[in-house]
């Protein structure tokens, strides 16, 4: 099973190659052990995020031209420090988008996206995912096992959601947003991580929630996410925002009353002044788009509304309660994949990734 | 004591005669009972708020012109419909800024600020409290009374303070910001509000306050309130902002890690982007200034600070709590208060609250 020990070189992987130029598939150096805690992994599957497309847009300052992208995978260890005593040789694990080191400050709060060793670094700081070999430090804590007999199985791509879209969909959008069972909840935008908040509300039987997109495939897809046991009682309102006129339609919905939550999954201006506008008195906003330009706040007829707005990274406190709920069976992830495509076509995936053509996850 | 059981007409009173213009000191006519809670207070002690300039700026749309104005004060119950039970005629109360009825369901989840039947009406949709007498609805709830030995002592001047800016500040500025003790504050503006949240955040023990103003007369004013007993170990940091540099100041001090709580005071876009400035990863933004233009918010730059902000009303729940610290001795409110006029003054107190030189609060 374990049979590819070897780094065969030269190693491909995905460059951002500066501000406005799209994704380059070429050939990157090996990665090679540095840190006590390092581990080299062979990836098996990766994705791509529309984290991506902001790092490609330059909104994303941390990331330097010439680094390789993509923050999600799994993959098989095939060399490690010593001091990495969770995972073996020949282990295929999640690697999780936040580097998280155990150890600090910040993650004694269990504030991991803010570690004062890690943070966001895979894909941003450090070369990330989407090549044929990637370091990852800190692995005790930055990577998670699954059982061996899910190995090249379709629950094995849904456990690739587990790096970054679920936990950020349901951390960030939800537990951030205070989500409580029977909420009438909005989702702003449908791409992957607005399709993780949607697929992780069920976890809190929301009493309705809105689904706002532009693209009428998105909004097909996300309701036939309705049919998962604990949404049994929810109600799902499809909102075709074409004439931009979201806002209203959700406002007429609730009889000018607005939602408890209002998640922001864009990373747009508009997105958030949406947000804005349909949040109900002592509601909540919870935005986890990765922004690039910056936002007007209504706060002269927002001020009295007793609301509040939370945005932020992802921790991965959630990561193994995830990914114990997908090998269990009761978190469908596979549904919001739409293609397969090999790691070589990769430049090819991120043109369709940017149209959003019928198109939700690529793996 | 119970002298002046009989309402004098004409009856004064402190009207908003529209956006722009100077509050009025004029004639109106008596209030009477008009709902089955409803008392009618001959008016002993108001005061001026922030708020009520915000009346006359126009940033309050709820206000009409023609409204008699002011919503914190103490007086003698004159009047009561008979379902008010828990308070007599004769009785000196607090009326509080909010209108609480009690019963509906808003007020049962203790959002009093947007009760069903009230929230804040008085000197807003009804006619306040700068005048000889004035209505108060649903008297059961929002009148407070206290101890018949305190009438006519300065403690009854600092009980004034718990109609509005003092549960304001506790609420608003604190716990809604998730105070906790040892943190590091900012307080942005230091109006009414800004040092009402200064003299409850002493229960906190703060590591250190920040306080940002324009006025060396209200710092110096901020700083004396650092001898009282819970504020021993608090770090007292005045930030004169003459040169619009409040943010690099506190990030200088702080390291360029910021505050844990930034507690905007003041109601305009400008302080609210000092907040935005100067909030530390995973900290946290209290806005109780009212606003009356929309800020900038920026979100490029804030969006992964995993930061939180809340804005709103206050409720009162807090109310009876400070009350009885005041009567306890163990909130000396009467400290912002700096001046002491007549009713029929109010015209040149407005002029010299507005003003702000060397001025807190007028009585």
């Amino acid at each position: 099973e374990f049979q590819e020990k070897t780094i065969i070189e030269p190693c491909k992987a995905t460059l951002f190659a500066g501000v406005g130029q799209s994704a380059v598939y070429t050939t990157l150096t090996r990665p090679k052990l540095k840190h006590e805690e390092d581990v080299i992994i062979k990836v098996v599957k990766t994705t791509i995020c529309g984290t991506d497309l902001n790092i490609l847009g330059g909104n994303v300052l941390t990331c330097k031209p010439g680094t390789g992208i993509g923050h999600e995978g799994i993959g098989i260890i095939l060399e490690k420090v010593s001091k990495v005593i969770k995972h073996q040789l020949g282990d295929r694990v999640i690697c999780q988008c936040i580097t998280t080191c155990g150890k600090c400050k910040i993650c004694e709060k269990k504030f991991y996206g803010h570690c004062d060793n890690g943070g966001w670094m895979l894909g941003n700081e450090i070369d990330g995912m989407q090549g044929e070999y990637v370091r990852i430090p800190y692995a005790n804590n930055s990577c998670y096992k699954y059982p061996k007999h899910l190995y090249n199985t379709p629950v094995e791509d849904a456990l690739v959601m587990c790096s970054d879209m679920l936990p950020t969909g349901l951390e960030v959008g939800l537990l951030d947003g205070n989500m409580k069972e029977g909420m009438k909840i909005a989702i702003i935008g449908l791409g992957p991580v607005g399709m993780a908040t949607m697929i992780c509300a069920e976890i809190y039987k929301p009493k309705e929630i809105y689904f706002v997109d532009l693209n009428p495939y998105r909004l097909d897809a996300a309701e036939s996410l309705g049919k998962l046991p604990r949404f049994a009682n929810t109600n799902f309102i499809k909102i075709l925002n074409t004439n931009d006129d979201a806002a209203e339609q959700i406002m007429k919905h609730t009889d000018a009353d607005g939602v408890d939550l209002a998640v922001e999954c864009i990373g747009i201006p508009r997105g958030w002044e949406i947000c804005q506008d349909i949040a109900k008195v002592g509601g909540h906003i919870a935005i986890l788009g990765v922004h690039g330009k910056p936002g007007v706040f209504n706060l002269e007829r927002m001020w009295y509304k007793n609301f509040t707005i939370t945005a932020g990274m992802v921790h991965g406190y959630t990561t193994q309660m995830l990914i114990d709920r997908i090998v269990e069976g009761n978190l469908p992830a596979h549904k919001l994949l739409s293609h397969s495509m090999k790691l070589s076509q990769i430049e090819e995936a991120y043109k369709l990734f940017k149209t959003g053509v019928n198109c939700l996850k690529i793996l």
